[in-house]
């Protein structure tokens, strides 16, 4: 992929978070990753939606970390993407935003059950939130510790993050991931409802478990996998 | 009514989910029966509401089950569909969606309590939950088998599925349904909003019981049955 | 007024309420009353808001109740906004809604308390609710005995119409009105941001009282009456 | 900056909060100084967002609290914005709305606790909210005794108005504040979303308690002060 439509993709994907009503101001960012030539775009720092372009559109490499391309500071997050696309191999793209719903979970640092067929559709398990970072994570490397502790989760915890997403970064905000940036943004959608009904569905009726082991595998697994029957069949 | 003219309504009929605001991506699903040729037309499985077209709308016999027309896969929630037009039939269209109010009651696995006029201007009574289904149930057949349940809690509780047009399916969502097209998105949109209004009131006033009655009869049968004084004469 | 300006003045109040999002399908209604001629029109019944015109509006006799003008049967509500204004001099519009989050506390039979200074501005203490009806009266002259238990409502409490322009009728929503159809709408759609509010503030803090008395009378009297400073000098 | 401009951007300003959605009908207010020339420039009183003009723009000097010019009374909440203006120097403008979940708070007459990096980005602590006022303070020179109210919880509290540009008026609403009119106004786009945010947070993990010094210090000064990193280097 040229650099010129890596950027461009880029640009359409950030300006979509707001187009769904995820972030609002210069909250959020999203970048999409070319494993190819080894770079990934992503939101330069600070600028608003509105005055996004291809241009300002930052390209930097995954080994290095250093910026390739772009006349703009890449993202204050940008070490966290860097972390999270080294360490998972088959990430695309990754959206992060302040969407409400999901944010008011990452601040009560609990994670999100798994209720019902939605959530089920589309992730394979409860949202996960990461442990709360000590003084000194914060201080020196915040960013790039923010990356670490959300893979040390995944990794602690036994979770595939192919099939879980998603993550809540405790007292921040939820990061969201996919394939490619179609997929990243869907999740990102799918997670903010997921997170808005998990949270009455609690408070309406706290006995209310997950929902069943047998309807979660069958809802996930009729959307994803080789057994797949959801969808037209040149899609899966 | 030819084919042409079915999938045109069908085709309606499923944007208009979307323009409602009952789901998003590609939650959800709505059909339409033709009881003098036997047949219903129904949504693509899988397609985006955006991307759908008169031709993408598949029709199918209700007797065989079998497609008669169009190129894709039905949505795969299609037995669900047929077994309640065979059960039903004074049905003429269901819609399917993941609305979040309804679907939230649909998680907590709570009936909704009918607390008010607005509710019993359209649903004669509470709307009933399905019960959990067994995990044999989900693993073979799960889509006819929802339809079963639907079916078996209508018959085992004595209630009218004309009089109460909408039901929700455990861990799932809302299935809703009317004579015809617009009644069944009409009752979606009512339901999403009584399902809000209810949780809020049960929340606001614990001690709030239903409304009474002869509130209850009186509002809905203002509105329907022979006696119907709501309206135009020529509607009723 | 002539009847054709009445008729387009309660056509564009009735378009009014579901500009402002207040009701939706063919829910609620609202009345204008003319009180040179002594007669006031109403929305038909039944008829959607997309579908009203100037033509469809209904105009009857305030002495006789009878229809004096319009093809359409008017809203079954009629005898409701017919008993407010025969028994309310000073009140010239009626607006009738089933906006969610009054109809939430009229579901839960509670009245609205005055937490702020927003509900002083325009309503000059709680929002009233109306004690529950005896089946009798809901199945002989329903909707003539629910102008009765408003006004009841208003007498035994001591409540003066004009300064608490609002009720929430039990178990089915809100009627609102003001001296004309702009100050009728404004107050319901005031109503409702109050509604939301009060209810949110009470599950917030369970023991913030009322606002007290002083700021109560203060904002109220500085937007009513011979001592109002606010807006204007040719408003008031 | 000439009286025109001023009035230009004010107008600007004040239409910004309908955008917003912050406020509705005539609610809320927001003011601009020019402290080169002494005066501020403020909405008219009881005004229409949608019927705003410049012309109608009142301006006032700081000295005197005398009108300079404009045809119109200015907003009663004048006196307020003056004392702010007089009490902190470096305040450049101010908004005040009636946003539903900051006015929540502000009604519950709690303080916002400081849950997440949202919050943490634009604001150094919680937001404060104001004693309850006398009824002697409410009955006279009541406006004026909002804004000593407010400056007498940032002194008492030692807090700087400039590190937490926002308060709550107990019972009433938000005012908040900013260098300039932009400032202001994400100022409070961010407040109400924090309001929502929290009030939720609180209800979901009633445990939770605020982010760590650490993290609201990181996040905080990433983006103010000469430590700053966020954003592009011309912006700080």
């Amino acid at each position: 992929m040229k650099h010129s439509e890596l950027r461009r993709e880029v640009c359409l994907l950030n300006r979509r978070i707001v187009d769904s009503g995820l972030s609002m101001l210069t909250w959020g960012n999203a970048s999409i990753v070319d494993r190819a030539s080894g770079c990934f775009g992503i939101k330069p720092s600070g600028v608003a939606y509105d005055d996004l372009t291809e241009d300002s559109i930052v390209v930097l490499s995954i080994e290095t970390g250093d910026k390739i391309e772009g006349p703009l500071r890449p993202s204050s997050d940008t070490p966290t993407h860097l972390e999270l696309y080294r360490s998972i191999p088959g990430l695309g793209a990754i959206v992060h935003t302040h969407s409400p719903w999901a944010t008011i979970w990452a601040q009560a640092r609990m994670e999100i059950p798994c209720f019902g067929t939605t959530h089920a559709d589309h992730f394979f398990g409860p949202i996960p939130v990461t442990r709360e970072m000590h003084p000194d994570e914060i201080r020196n490397d915040y960013e790039h510790n923010t990356g670490r502790v959300i893979i040390e989760k995944f990794s602690s915890d036994g979770i595939n993050p192919l099939e879980v997403p998603a993550v809540l970064v405790a007292s921040h905000g939820p990061f969201v991931w996919g394939k490619n940036g179609n997929e990243a943004l869907d999740n990102a959608v799918v997670l903010e409802q997921v997170a808005k009904m998990a949270l009455q569905t609690g408070r309406l009726n706290p006995d209310a478990g997950p929902l069943s082991e047998a309807l979660l595998s069958k809802h996930f697994l009729r959307k994803h996998g080789k057994s797949a029957y959801y969808g037209q069949p040149d899609e899966q």
